[in-house]
């Protein structure tokens, strides 16, 4: 090989150049960076600096003859790559070059480009052909750090709260059988109320601290242990008690609230019925007031009437039961009453049958059951009496006038339990991310036949791919829920329409989110991930059901759509909402001006990675997708179809609408949250997290960008690179973001992630 | 309204240009469609024709006040659709304009058009403003009939197998504690083998019929019944019998072969390793040939050397473990060895260390575990040699001389397996569909606050799209299995490479497919679907694994791409890959000229239901792809990129490969299949499935077809509403379609089901 070709001062630069042309990596913000640090280098003379910038020209690059001269002459140098190292490419290079002129020194412009481009070892590891001694991972972000970023308001809380879990009574065991595995569970919801967990959001009266956040974040840590746990935990405290605490008046919570808290008093939540899954509003069950008695009697009309799925059917003394109320003889729509279902000795009382739901896909741990109420007579006193209520006359009175109205400020309050799946399904996800990526850390598959060692999974691009973006992703909405429980504890007003239809969409994608998490993480760990033992098994069946419960999620974006289309101010019925829709019409219209064609070609760096490109992408579809929906239930109106048909006629549409709304709000509330941070190299690394979970958003919903010309083929290619670029840049950095989960490590009990 | 506008003879025309309007349904070739009946229709004078020809212009519709006229007037008729009619449209329209004039008769050429448009209807009865007689599906086609086409060269013997599976031993009930299912599942196993089921495959001189593709659909039928049972009955007799068939002698059959398809000798088949999972030509385990002895020690050299995940390995006598053979201190590659495990009194022998792998996501009704040999001394007639063996004097031979080849060969003998692999796991779609379909035509979900009666599920357009184009795939996918294992049992010869290329692409595919659509069943069937009694839950933990085991899917797919780089021909070393990519670039390039803009535009339904179209667009896909990825990894070899890391660097792109080439494989088989069906209806459904298979494919894929510019935006957005519109227009015809999955009656035992 002809050395003199180079000079000694440009050899350093070798190794970075070789990196730089065999991957392509370059785009115009990136360029300037490599030419504005060769320009400050003083250790190269004017020939130096022309000959380097002749290699920067994208339009005329460097021959392949000559990159494979770099390759030898590094190859040649037989100097071993250390991944552990600071700056591990600048040290190679500075060796390769010492190997050949022995006068090289440490350069900080090259380590400047070394930071700025993003590359990591597992970028370039593959491309030489030298010894490595790899680094699974890098130790320059603390996952403790990222934890105490995300958990700011209540770490010391959560913290306590993590020692505590390390008891005998939480460690995590196989239990198949059904009956077993709920007297684990009740026992475990017994002693977090001893201990004063469930109360958390309750009033100080009543044991609580009145933190629902915090009570939130402790719901979170239960799923990471078992997600039966989690669920009759939230069934006893959130549902059952929540609905006393939030539909009740002041001798309801003096009466039964505190006994929730501390399970003396067993509760269930009885809404759903086997025929109306998610029709709350059609709900089939009665309470029908008996004046002279002060009673009112719940029923159980049809054979498909029953309530269904009840958590906690099997161990309650009472039900917090949703019904019909009727007042001499008129309905008032759906209320809730406090029903006793079972005396002393756990017997249960007359005119009351309760069947156990038997076993499930998941949650064997929660006693699921079906209730019938055959003329089952309770004190008018037992009816959650906030929102509506019957005078000692007789008659029915209530603050809220419109029946629809009333029935979604009760609904509305029930919000909580909504966010609160969103974070079981985010902690299963985050759960199975951890088991996943500690895997293929230490996992080795397949090698080149020069090589000793078998590469780790995760340095294959397919895994990184896989499991790096829903890392990122579980960030982008862990802090989203942080951002919702906060807006939903905060909000003290009755109208709680906005935060509803927030997270309405919020719990669709993110439970979505997480089934498709877990899945790839079981595939990810190969036939490991399918024994029980390493606990993604359990996460994936328990999670399932998420999707469903607390509002399935086909209907709860439509909710969501609806919410959005009638721009939270009108009522959803068909006779103000085409006015509503012409609103909408005219003021949409004007900002959806047509894309500049030089924006729909930007590929630069800095523009993709940029949070305005992905608030302005998101935000654009946002508006198209409920202009274009608006515009389409009108046609429909105006050549008279019945508005619910023409509201069915464009039903997949309305779920993309419902999406759409989500995903802005996700990043909007995301980018928000980074803005706060100080800067420094977490709020970067959190601003990378970001960029990658945007741009995998935008890539998912490619088709329509494309189909609208807002992204060009070529911007549309390079946001796919830039997806798998960052999974790459991030790869390194995959320990930390998964450490910074914060789940303790005492449950991290998969053998398959020691 | 002023009725004297239209004529006596346009009245029957108005609703179905009412449905037309409401709904812009037209494409160029159905206007044609409507012309020509026009034309031919004498009951119309020229002022007529005139009328009804100015309301099929596109570029100058009819106006919304005219549409509303025409809806107000089909409600004012008060007139009831009856959608069991044989053309309820006709019969509806008819009704309506006899209601007005009293002078209607049945009208052929609109009959002609109701069928030539497609119009169901599920389509237009949530237009009209009518009461409704609902016929929940039609009975156009018969479930039966498209079995017998489905299945017919076996189905005589399917259908006695049917009848074997009433008996009491095979009836489905919830097991969790795995000892007791895996009691169950052997016995299960036991009386198919007394009855001759399991030696199917095997030549008539040991007890089988040779009949490897009927042995295929009974491994599909034991889905229907229990995943454990399909697994432990295909380990028996395909895996652990089909190693002795396969890869042994004339005296391992004699000796074994009959005692395994009766069960009495039980066997497992050894070869995955835990360190070593998808790489099988790096297993450790060794089998060392003693001369003096004539024997071959086994063992397991470290600590991650144990056979893992072995079916039937606690019930087994003797094992086909796959080891390094060694002889005279040279490595031979691997080859298979029948080792005795267990004596007379099932104890487990001398060296060997068997333990079970212990609960798992599903298949517990399965004995997986792990075994280790601590140098096993076993005979050297113990070695299954067809393809390779040790002489007398101790010396290696065989007809294979390449050791690559041979390894190939020997592997190649396997892919029947994986075929049955992806028949379970379409069994389970198909069980799960069925579930999922059967429930939505029963189960009823909110309503018209005008109608009685709530909606059933499949008449919502986000059901019919969640679980209609899935039926569809199942259908192709089902004649596409046929059709691979019919290849690979005739094929004779010791290459297989091609089939299995193929079969490793399609086995990626379906299992995924088959993962996604139980996934979407369950969640299509709510709460219902999480209880286990509906067999979703099974279902789904059982097939959770194929995309894992007989080969993980991401492997496979590279497996199957590189096999279409190499374009069969060329062994996979470096050496003389490159000029193959130097071959292939030549060869494709002149196929890959600029798609025409008049057909990236063409958006009319003769068009796009064209398997013509299909073909093309997806065998384009697959070049293109092909082509690039070529291009891409020669670059970076040109660079002095190693092979081994140039493949490593476009290994997602290699995915997409994998998949092209399954695809359009799949297509290709399908229509080739259907070209030879005779005319009339049901290959008029057969083709319709096969459009919604395929559009929904391109759909898939309309990102990188719109980034090559292939699709338009229009002919995009044209293609999303055809799979909606093919999605409705299938609907009334979905229970008959998963009737033609020939589930017998007696194994539908999900009550949601009934």
């Amino acid at each position: 090989m002809d050395l003199n070709k180079y000079s000694n001062s440009i050899l350093p630069y070798i190794p970075f150049f070789y990196v730089i042309w065999s991957d392509d990596l370059l785009s115009a913000s990136e360029i300037e960076v490599v030419k504005t640090a060769i320009k400050e280098d003083d250790s190269l003379n004017n020939e130096d600096k022309k000959q380097l910038g002749a290699w920067l020209d994208k339009s005329n690059p460097p021959q392949n003859e000559e990159i494979k001269q770099w390759q030898q002459l590094i190859t040649n140098s037989g100097v071993t790559l250390i991944e552990s190292e600071a700056f591990p490419l600048e040290a190679f290079a500075r060796k390769v070059a010492n190997f050949y002129c022995n006068s090289c020194s440490s350069n900080e412009l090259l380590k400047q480009i070394e930071l700025n481009l993003g590359i990591q070892p597992n970028h370039y590891n593959h491309l030489f052909n030298v010894e490595v001694i790899q680094q699974p991972f890098s130790d320059f972000y603390n996952g403790a750090e990222i934890d105490a970023i995300l958990n700011k308001p209540f770490l010391k809380k959560i913290n306590t709260f993590r020692t505590f879990l390390k008891q005998d009574t939480f460690n995590w065991n196989i239990e198949t059988n059904k009956e077993k595995a709920r007297e684990k569970v009740l026992s475990q919801v017994k002693l977090l109320a001893a201990n004063g967990w469930g109360a958390l959001a309750y009033p100080k009266a009543y044991g609580g601290e009145d933190n629902m956040e915090c009570y939130a974040s402790i719901f979170e840590h239960l799923m990471f242990i078992d997600g039966s746990l989690a669920i009759k935990f939230g069934v006893q405290f959130g549902l059952f008690g929540g609905s006393i605490h939030n539909l009740g008046s002041k001798r309801h919570h003096d009466q039964y609230l505190k006994a929730t808290g501390e399970t003396n008093l067993l509760g269930c939540f009885a809404m759903t019925e086997t025929g109306h899954g998610s029709n709350v509003r059609g709900i089939k069950t009665t309470a029908t007031y008996i004046h002279n008695e002060k009673a009112l009697v719940i029923h159980t009309p049809g054979k498909n009437d029953n309530k269904e799925y009840i958590g906690n059917a099997l161990d309650s003394k009472m039900a917090s039961v949703f019904a019909q109320l009727i007042v001499n003889g008129k309905n008032r729509g759906v209320h809730a009453i406090l029903v006793p279902l079972r005396n002393d000795k756990h017997e249960v009382l007359e005119g009351i049958t309760v069947k156990d739901n038997g076993y499930k896909l998941g949650l064997n741990g929660v006693d699921n059951g079906k209730i019938w109420f055959n003329q089952v007579k309770v004190p008018v006193a037992n009816l959650l009496d906030k929102y509506g209520r019957i005078d000692s006359d007789g008659n029915y009175e209530s603050e809220i006038k419109n029946p629809n109205k009333r029935f979604f400020t009760m609904l509305g309050t029930l919000v909580g339990g909504r966010i609160c799946v969103a974070k079981g399904a985010l902690a299963g996800s985050k759960m199975a991310l951890t088991v996943a990526i500690k895997h293929a850390l230490q996992r080795r598959q397949f090698n080149d036949s020069l090589k000793v060692q078998e590469d780790l999974l995760l340095d294959y691009p397919t895994h990184q791919l896989r499991l790096i973006p829903k890392v990122a992703t579980s960030y982008v909405y862990h802090v989203v829920l942080q951002k919702a429980m906060k807006e939903y504890a905060q909000n003290t007003s009755n109208d709680k329409r906005k935060i509803e239809t927030q997270v309405a969409g919020l719990k669709a994608c993110i439970t979505w989110f997480a089934t498709e998490t877990i899945q790839e993480c079981r595939e990810a760990c190969g036939g490991k991930g399918y024994l029980l033992e390493n606990r993604i098994g359990d996460l994936k069946n328990d999670t399932d059901i998420f999707t469903t419960f607390e509002g399935d999620n086909t209907v709860l974006l439509q909710l969501a759509a609806k919410g959005v289309l009638s721009d939270f101010k009108s009522e959803l019925n068909a006779g103000g909402f085409v006015s509503v829709l012409k609103l909408l019409r005219d003021r949409f219209s004007d900002k959806l001006a047509t894309i500049n064609p030089a924006y729909s070609n930007k590929t630069d760096k800095d523009h993709l990675y940029n949070p305005k490109f992905h608030l302005h992408a998101m935000d654009y579809r946002l508006r198209r997708l409920t202009d274009t929906a608006a515009m389409r239930i009108r046609g429909y109106i105006k050549k008279g179809v019945p508005s619910y048909q023409a509201f069915l006629k464009v039903q997949t549409h309305l779920l993309e609408v419902g999406k759409a709304y989500s995903e802005v709000l996700s990043i909007k509330w995301y980018y928000e949250f980074i803005t706060d941070l100080p800067e420094g190299k977490y709020k970067n690394l959190l601003l990378q997290v970001g960029a990658l979970h945007s741009l995998s958003i935008i890539r998912k919903d490619a088709v329509w960008y494309l189909e609208q010309g807002y992204l060009s083929s070529t911007k549309s290619k390079a946001i796919r690179q830039r997806v798998e670029r960052l999974s790459t840049e991030l790869r390194p950095h995959a320990h930390a973001l998964v450490e910074g989960f914060g789940i303790p490590e005492h449950l991290v009990t998969a053998p398959i992630a020691n």
